[in-house]
């Protein structure tokens, strides 16, 4: 009884102390918000490669890392240099030199790419060696440094504006429903842009789609009268947007070809395009073969097309690779840049992505290259002098990313720092990369990495941002997934202030769905800046990534298939049962929240176990596989005709009945990617069954929010716990 | 001190009695609940005119209410009569004879009228006389009883079917931009229909309305997917809607005659139709002229035009009036049976709307048969042969509507009971009427009164439905409005099992827009089922009729011009300066929910006035008027380029960074009267503050939630103030 009052006392003393550290704002933790900058994100250094030479781009000034002048000409090159030649060539000026870049590994030549308004510079001899001014309706410009030649996309169509100023129209008929130079079939499949240029600039290789025969789901744009003497401008106007449901009719694709010197196109001789898909194009060295990767629509079959440029012939099948559930090549082959009869091919046909060595002319597997329970996750590049493949892997941890090496013997050497998420960048000739990572402690690190020697030079090791803050205790393990076997990773973070005596509020944050995760080794164990804040209020938040989603191999993603949902949310229910066996997590008021895939989850688990969670927030859900895409949708889920059973088994609307809880449910008014079609759908089935969700919408947004629209987003997600849950 | 256990003791004795009477289920007091009709809509009788003979319409008889056979054939008119001439003409049956009618007064003739199914029988012989089965698509259908031609519309053209079978389409180029047949105007200047008759059903006059030029607001409509087969029906759909937004480009109108017996159409020849309305139309008792009152875009000009329905060519104007605020006429002229030389002009332009007998050929005053600081609201016929005309208004009380003869000296005579609110139905030939009323005590009373004599027969006292129910106290009064001298009407209603020491949370129901009123002499002072609900569940609720409301005179309506809701909101701030004063309401717990012009009101005094309500429910709102259409709106309003400053004053959106109190906004997914712009630009301009409203939609309904929607929606709205008012 005579310690009480000490302890009191201590406490009273201890309080003040830990009262010194700075609570958050959301500002300081949301992207968007006004002191987020300043407040979360780690101190960094603008680094770029000249050849193999790492330089350090500062305002006025850019040197070697080394601080060694590798050219003489670099002391020339100075933002007031770089101004006056700009301003002499009627060029726009610019405030700093962090985002120049240096196109030729041996010239003193710089880039400024002002996005319409492109320069290249020879900055010791203060010439504008090039130079390109697009029209404002100008997008996705890809220039190539070889040849100079620039494509772009200017009001869906397609245009190359060669190096002696020539602009090519590529294409004519360009339109809403018929587009050249874009990524297509909705940027899956890796796909990311519309145009390929040949290693040298020659030729330039293009997408077109047609979209005509896609239904357009009528998007609405909200306008506001600026004028109030403007007239007819004040109306909502319609924004449709051809966007194919599953199952139903899909776009069309057709690749080609288009020669700046002879101004001539060729489109690949592929026959009728319908309910296929073209992806993962690569050119062959020299630039006479294009190489694709045909799947059928079902997305079990697959094929690696050899294309004749010249005449768009297709010469041959060099293989084809099949699964049971879905095939999904994500990565246009490489050819080795020391023996260009062979190129890498990444599969997961063995249960983890890899690489394989393929001889091109017989079209045989040379050798698997890399094995075991890891996945490879990007091919870097080439020490072309080692003759090694720089690549990053988890193969240190499932929650890591690392820079490996790996030579034709398919010896694997990790290089740099062995803890951590890593993002690489490579010289020129691959002796060296630029390794900027996180780790769970540490906010960045910048090393510059040798690949054959593997030793490393700190260039950077930023302060933590959150140093003067009260940080709430962030804990990583795992449990069993429903399967009894599997073992799934989860992050539990402890309330600010933590009293292991009290009962607090749990909150899950769930995303849940392939191709993401939530948990891993990068600062803080990727926890989210809405988990801090929440933390912050007095809640124990957890998150947890169950089978389904990304990086644990092909098994544990394809558990899902033909019924997304239904084995993640008894993965996040084994989530539920651990966060009720702590002692300090009150049973009784656990909520759910989590955007796109993670309002499916959402929605899901509000509907489907009813009595688990008192509070749910899903944003930008899928309510209905049936309203999503063909190309995402039919991969996991088959089409609806095909898989009856499995689209009613996961419809969010059949279950709307059943919610007992408070769900909030927010969409972006224009999202196009969750069309507001399953949130609204949701709300009538629920207002037809007697329910009651609550709702919210951001007129004109996305599928995220972004700017000081996500700020607002995360207090009215924070609002509603602090409503219902506390 | 020794009073306080026999009080107490009494306190116990009295709650078990008070707890016998029931409490309402919300299902009992909303319209669309399942046991609304059982529990709250009073006993009714089915009644209709034969002649002059009342007839009392049964299941399987009618008979008239005196018992008394008034005709021999009345004993052969039975269900099951009825049903084997049906039956035999392959008609479909009837279940009871509620519906009929009675088109001739002297024959034994009864029209069924099943919608598309119009059968005109003779019982006692037992014959079809005339029928006609119209196409599924066909609408507003408009049937003269004197030339038994049926007009009807159907794919946007007009369509006549004559007593000889001939269907003449009148019109061939109708579309979604070219209406024929329909109301014009969006139901303004008191349009509800689009085709009228000559008196002997010879010629139709009927409205052709393009809307060509006229931007479409884009509703899309939320399909499911009813059959998983079906390709290409999910994914939502547009439905444009011509709406033309205050200050834009309006519809143009015409008026077209068609005569069935020559098959011809002629249009009136007006002239340019832009920027003209073309209101109440009526016909000259010979058929020979076509009379309709013509007034300018700006609504504060009208003139009494006259046609020749031979040539269309314009005869003369007979008169024409200003006002400079706004002129509104909303009911044709109409000829005296005894004199075709004159005719009732209805106008407020002495301050209230009054009776006026001109001369249709001088096209001058003869007299105003009316007048006094009340409202005419309705002519109801005539006493042909006492050559009176019988009419309601509001004489009595500002909160009643009783029904009056006048005669040609201007003599009034109250007829019937001299409470309450009346509907009245004139006999053929005027002598009675069938005088449906209820007043703050009686839910309904049905009287057959004499026009003449004045003298009344009771046919029904109603039981009142809440009489088993616990109903709270509702009280009625006036305070000043915010001129300090005009009287305001208020309804307070106390909670249920009201205890004068507490305090209660209070909410301002509130509508405040021209052409409605709240408060009046119907059963319950006319407080609606959710006051009642509310005040169950312990909240005080009060509603004040502000100015611009109805029923009140034109001063009192046009106190708003040029900036809606201002002066409307100063008043609802006299209302709550009298609720704060009452010492049973909690002043700091009040909340204010309204609809449409209510939503406005809500949303407005949320904004404007941020520190008086805690909490708002607004549904349907105008949130600019901008947003809001040509003929409502410029009427009050006038243009944004004439008003900028009334409209920039009355926009919401400029006061949504003002929120501070708890607002919930509900709109109709496809609401086509207050389009969703609304909310939804209100939404974006919160977010763009930093303010936090809430948001709910009902997909896919109009401007108001129906049947069970209803009831959904009023647990949403009730839920919102207990989670915030409570």
């Amino acid at each position: 009884m005579k310690k009480t009052p000490l302890l009191f006392l201590l406490a009273l003393l201890t309080l003040p102390l830990m009262a010194q550290k700075k609570c958050f704002t959301i500002d300081d933790l949301i992207p968007g918000g006004s002191t987020y900058y300043a407040h979360s994100y780690p101190a960094t250094k603008y680094l770029t490669w000249w050849g193999d030479a790492c330089m350090e781009l500062g305002i006025d000034r850019c040197k070697n890392i080394d601080g060694q002048v590798i050219s003489p000409a670099l002391a020339t090159l100075t933002l007031e240099n770089i101004n006056s030649i700009l301003a002499a060539h009627g060029r726009k000026t610019i405030d700093h030199l962090y985002s120049v870049t240096f196109p030729d590994p041996h010239k003193p030549h710089l880039l400024i790419d002002r996005g319409r308004e492109k320069t290249l510079v020879d900055w010791d001899n203060r010439k504008v060696i090039w130079k390109a001014t697009l029209p404002p309706e100008a997008s996705n410009a890809d220039w190539n440094k070889m040849s100079r030649s620039l494509a772009y996309t200017a009001h869906h169509n397609l245009y190359v504006l060669t190096a002696d100023g020539t602009t090519h129209q590529v294409s004519s008929d360009g339109s809403a429903d018929l587009l050249y130079g874009t990524s297509v079939h909705r940027d899956e499949f890796g796909i990311e842009k519309g145009t390929f240029w040949n290693a040298d600039g020659t030729l330039l290789a293009f997408y077109k789609m047609d979209q005509s025969m896609v239904t357009k789901y009528p998007q609405v744009n909200i306008t506001l009268p600026t004028d109030p003497q403007e007239e007819n401008t004040r109306c909502a106007t319609l924004a449709p947007d051809p966007y194919p449901m599953a199952g139903e009719t899909s776009h069309k694709v057709y690749v080609g070809i288009f020669n700046p010197q002879t101004a001539k196109t060729i489109y690949l001789n592929t026959g009728d395009p319908t309910d296929r898909y073209f992806t993962n194009i690569s050119w062959s060295p020299d630039g006479t073969r294009l190489y694709l990767i045909e799947l059928n629509r079902d997305q079990n079959h697959g094929s690696l097309d050899e294309y004749d440029t010249a005449t768009g012939q297709k010469l041959r099948t060099l293989f084809t690779e099949d699964n049971p559930k879905y095939f999904e090549p994500t990565h246009p082959i490489q050819f080795l840049p020391w023996d260009d009869t062979q190129f890498i091919y990444q599969t997961r046909r063995d249960g983890y992505n890899h690489l394989y060595i393929y001889n091109v002319k017989s079209g045989k597997q040379v050798k698997q290259l890399t094995t075991g329970n890891f996945e490879v996750m990007e091919v870097l590049g080439f020490n072309t002098a080692a003759k090694t493949i720089l690549y990053t892997s988890n193969e240190q941890d499932p929650l890591q990313q690392n820079v490996f090496s790996v030579d034709m013997k398919g010896r694997r050497t990790l290089l740099g720092n062995p803890t951590g998420w890593h993002h690489a960048t490579l010289s020129e000739s691959g002796t060296h990369f630029i390794d900027n990572y996180s780790s769970p402690l540490i906010a960045r690190h910048i090393d510059i990495v040798s690949t054959t020697k593997g030793h490393a030079q700190n260039i950077l090791t930023a302060p933590d941002p959150w140093a003067e803050y009260e940080v709430p205790d962030i804990k990583v393990g795992t449990i069993k997934a429903a399967d009894g076997e599997t073992d799934l990773y989860y992050r539990l973070i402890l309330p600010t202030h933590f009293d292991p005596t009290r009962k607090y509020p749990a909150v899950v944050y769930v995303y849940g769905g392939p191709h993401a995760h939530n948990i891993d080794a990068t600062a803080h164990w990727g926890a989210r800046g809405w988990d801090i804040w929440m933390a912050q209020q007095g809640y124990v938040m957890f998150c947890l990534d169950n089978r389904g989603s990304e990086h644990r191999g092909l098994a544990f993603e394809q558990a899902t298939f033909r019924h997304l949902g239904v084995e993640e949310m008894k993965d996040q229910l084994r989530g539920v049962e651990y966060l009720k066996s702590l002692p300090y997590v009150d049973a009784d008021r656990l909520g759910v929240h989590g955007w796109s895939f993670g309002g499916y989850m959402t929605t899901s688990l509000m509907t489907t176990y009813p009595d688990v969670f008192k509070v749910g927030v899903a944003g930008g859900p899928v309510i209905d596989w049936r309203f999503y895409e063909v190309m995402y949708g039919e991969r996991y889920m088959d089409t609806p005709q095909t898989n009856p059973e499995g689209y009613e088994e996961t419809s969010v609307l059949g279950k709307a009945k059943n919610l007992k809880g408070r769900l909030l449910v927010i969409y972006g008014g224009n999202d196009p990617v969750c069309v507001p079609q399953h949130t609204l759908s949701f709300m009538r089935a629920c207002i037809d069954a007697g329910t009651y969700p609550d709702l919210f919408t951001y007129p004109g947004d996305g599928h995220n929010m972004m700017g000081t629209d996500r700020v607002h987003l995360h207090n009215v997600i924070t609002r509603y716990f602090e409503d219902h849950l506390k």
